[in-house]
């Protein structure tokens, strides 16, 4: 098996510049030899060896992820690509906890983590407050946020990797406006998360500054209770129907993300509307399936693979440097046109 | 905090018996007390105390599991029940692992769980052979296996907990003769896995024993490469523009999953041929979103949640008593109807 000495050896470069890769510290290495590192790591099919990196340095090279549910098939994708990347690159594990949303299970994980010797966990959450997250950090664990842009007082103690959502809902509804719709809906469970309420307001935003009048609601179907993000097609699909029969009905929607999407459209067809004939739907993640829906589904994609490798830089180096100062660090949504969009009907038009 | 006293208490019963239902040791149990103690745990929201354990018994309560990729749905779903089953049942851990059916990566990352003290891993892979496997319990890792049937001779190393996949295919194909198929096609990625043959068996098995000439082929689409399971649907679109291109082409197709019949039937669709109208499809594995899929998908259930707690408990089991003897737990497949199946077009009609 490959040593860190052979890599040294084959990239000519210091061990301890090997080292700083492995562990996330690449601000100061030149792009070539970061370059020339990786290729020989690659060549080598060398990991390094945890048990023996425990020992010497008390830290257990395991990062916490704590997601909604893996049942959803976009926190699937993240956790698929946060593992592989901490595996491949850093030669960490991941130990998983499905939190379902719930915050008291999500409190008490965050502790367990601790009591396990894990020393930095990614969260994938959407509470308005992190409250709870504080008292972990104040325990000694480093945090990663995913999805949720920092207060307006800062969290010192938590890195935050998020997508721009404000500029993801203002994309949206622009992409509807600039096809004719007037009347938008955006289509969500009930409750107001950090990352929804910031879609919302780019929605809004959009709507409002149009140089045309554009009518805007936020319609909420029930809130998802106990088993996670399994519900959230199950809402979209009554959210369908609902808009369905709604007498002023929406000839545009943005939808809170594309699991939800998907339900929406099974809802509107079983109402007898076509999408997008009888209504545009616009989702937002662009997972994996998007393109094989039926109509294969505009979406507003988050660029998962990087915000995923960021989230896992920030664990590994704050593995290795507890007083390594946090960063908050945004990541652009663009638009992926599909076939879920078209202009609305004309008015009086057969539904 | 509830301790385990305040539980034996309630349930009036001996703390061994609490530690008995903890560490799945339920065999020996009255099913009335097992509910009782059952009952109690969940009123005092009693979790047992991990570092305690752990220093006492030495015995880490974390669970590796190795799944392909949590990119494709149904692992994903797998996933997030076994984590939510081992956590909430019995205050286990579980160590993520993405293996992209990479036997390399999937063997290494075996001799990764050993390096960190994990002592049980369930793996959902599907090599014919568990020649990799069988090295990492000879170094003292217990294996549960997911989803292939135990070899001729026993793998006596290893709980097999799995579907009835061979009754799996005979079932989806009945269902397509039932409905006056004669041409009949299987579906799947190249390379023959153990799942996969069983499938196979059972759908040649029901071609051949219908009372009318049924002809039944197999069609293998291009193989899964570097990236796990994010390519099923891809392939499955392939496949689907393929088979609508055949001159004698078939009228149904068991999907060898619902993931590659969600791309088969958008590949059917943009090569001008609906579904069920043109070509009847039916899925396996009801995947939570087969409900949502235009149309939605017949499919074949596999009871995932029962299967998920088994493999849990065994893995659990086998933590607890490292010699317990291990054990082959079939579980039976049921069709579940939707409207991706109908009669065939009639001879001539238009397509």
């Amino acid at each position: 098996m490959a040593t860190i000495q052979d890599v040294a050896k084959l990239a000519n470069v210091s061990i301890s510049s090997v080292s700083n890769v492995i562990n996330g510290r690449t601000e100061r290495l030149r792009p070539e030899t970061f370059e020339r590192i990786e290729k020989a790591i690659k060549l080598l099919g060398y990991r390094p060896n945890q048990a023996a990196r425990h020992l010497k340095t008390g830290r257990l090279p395991v990062i916490g992820l704590l997601v909604p549910s893996t049942a959803n098939p976009f926190y699937g994708e993240i956790a698929a690509a946060l593992e592989s990347y901490a595996q491949t690159r850093h030669g960490h594990r991941v130990m998983l906890c499905n939190t379902h949303r719930d915050r008291a299970l999500e409190t008490r994980m965050l502790e367990d983590l601790s009591s396990f010797g894990v020393a930095a966990a990614i969260l994938l959450s959407s509470f308005d407050d992190e409250g709870h997250v504080e008292d972990a950090i104040e325990r000694g664990l480093a945090v990663v946020s995913y999805d949720r842009a920092p207060g307006p007082h800062g969290n010192p103690g938590i890195d935050h990797v998020y997508a721009d959502n404000v500029e993801a809902g203002r994309l949206a509804a622009q992409h509807l406006i600039d096809h004719g719709h007037r009347q938008l809906a955006f289509a969500m469970p009930a409750g107001r998360t950090n990352s929804r309420n910031r879609k919302i307001e780019g929605f809004l935003t959009a709507a409002g500054q149009a140089s045309v009048p554009v009518a805007a609601r936020v319609h909420e179907g029930r809130a998802i209770t106990a088993y996670g993000d399994s519900e959230l097609a199950d809402i979209g699909f009554e959210l369908g129907q609902r808009l369905a029969a709604e007498p002023d009905r929406p000839t545009g929607v943005v939808a809170v993300n594309d699991t939800l999407a998907l339900g929406l459209i099974a809802g509107l067809k079983t109402a007898g509307l076509q999408v997008p004939r009888d209504m545009s739907v616009i989702g937002m993640d662009n997972m994996m399936l998007a393109a094989y829906m039926s109509p294969p589904l505009t979406s507003i994609a988050m660029p998962v693979r990087q915000m995923a490798e960021a989230m896992v830089d920030r664990a590994v180096l704050r593995i290795a440097e507890p007083g390594a100062p946090t960063e908050q660090m945004r990541f652009d949504p663009t638009l992926v046109t599909r076939e879920s969009v078209s202009a609305p009907p004309s008015p009086g038009s057969p539904a």
